[in-house]
């Protein structure tokens, strides 16, 4: 098995980095061969832009979707960006590790979304979901945060975390093919002792572990829509 | 009235930069002071780091949220976060203007949030929703994207793209305190003809036009929750 692991945490002594580290150590463990992207020990630039492309279909008036597809096929995409989608074309399984911010991914790694899942590679046309370029593929998703579980109730004052996660889960994961691993949520950490922290990792492992029971995210399928990907009638 | 509009588009000659110069001049042919931070012409840094702080609380381990209260106190945030929490602090209304990536805002976008919306100005503690740092200000969202409209339906094949940008409507604007008016949604934008581009472009002008009868997205009142933000039984 080919793990990829990305990992997006400035600070590399945070309980997110340890999660990300076990996951390095349980992979190398059982023999797979581990590639990681530590955004933060990368120096990854996030933002897109027309320097992104060595070459431009049309150097004038940048659309960043269509230059993608441009660079895919002339092979001209920045370093930067090629190396991550020969990780992910190589990887099996796609873990994502970083901390909650403003109930989305930190910037750092949102670029590396924004530039790596190219047009072209990872979806084009009818070609997402269940047709996606990355099908075949599971993805699973590691986040911290700060609220405690009760705030993303139901009763709670924000909204369940795996809907204010669908722009990640679905729109973007599930979307480009991944089957996406139910995401593993690490609540109110800033505020645990060791202890908790450490039941938190222990759980962390056992799922690695039971990874292949772990439930896998219900995805829309393509020939349930039409043309307008809007749902057919019966 | 004091606005700050901030623009999030790498091309400057793009359909979303026509939306936000449109906004620019809307409001300063009202008479408005308008400030604009235009995140590419400025080369902003979306990348949260131990770099924001010009003192540390805790140079040894970065929590990053912590670190943001001390630089509140002490006045030694680095300068560029400054600079955009001033202009924040100093508007009535807030645009942000930006092509959605990823059913989300492009990384600069999304950076610029996680470095200026700083705890200890923003939010802390209860002081969120009603009681938020930013209540008194309006807050209007101008996105563009590829898809058209019926894909977003409760027939389509992605979700409701309000639903999409809770983390930003509700967790970010809102959560802060801000009064979020019901966002502008520019649909299908690659494929539209120029004639297709004016009509969306005057439908975005008679909403400034209007912006006081614009509706607003109903929010949380924190006193209908208990101290772990869990709803008050009544």
């Amino acid at each position: 098995m080919n793990v990829l692991i990305v990992h997006a945490h400035p600070e590399p002594a945070s309980f997110t980095s340890a999660l990300f580290q076990a996951a390095v150590e349980h992979f190398r463990n059982l023999g797979a061969a581990v590639e990681v992207s530590d955004l933060y020990a990368m120096g990854f630039d996030p933002v897109a832009s027309g320097a992104d492309f060595n070459e431009r279909a049309n150097p004038d008036y940048l659309v960043y979707a269509l230059e993608q597809r441009n660079g895919v096929k002339s092979e001209t995409l920045r370093d930067d960006i090629q190396r991550e989608i020969d990780k992910i074309k190589h990887c099996d399984l796609l873990v994502l590790c970083f901390p909650v911010y403003w109930y989305a991914m930190p910037a750092i790694l949102k670029g590396w979304i924004d530039r790596v899942f190219v047009s072209g590679v990872f979806y084009g046309g009818r070609r997402i979901f269940d047709l996606g370029g990355m099908r075949g593929k599971r993805a699973l998703v590691c986040a911290t945060l700060g609220g405690r579980e009760g705030m993303f109730s139901a009763e709670g004052i924000h909204d369940d975390l795996h809907a204010l996660f669908r722009p990640l889960l679905k729109g973007t994961l599930g979307y480009t093919g991944f089957e996406v691993l139910d995401p593993f949520f690490a609540y109110h950490v800033p505020y645990l002792d060791d202890a908790a922290r450490g039941e938190i990792l222990s759980q962390w492992c056992e799922l690695l572990g039971e990874i292949d029971q772990r439930p896998v995210m219900p995805m829309p399928f393509t020939d349930e829509y039409d043309t307008n990907f809007e749902r057919r009638v019966r």
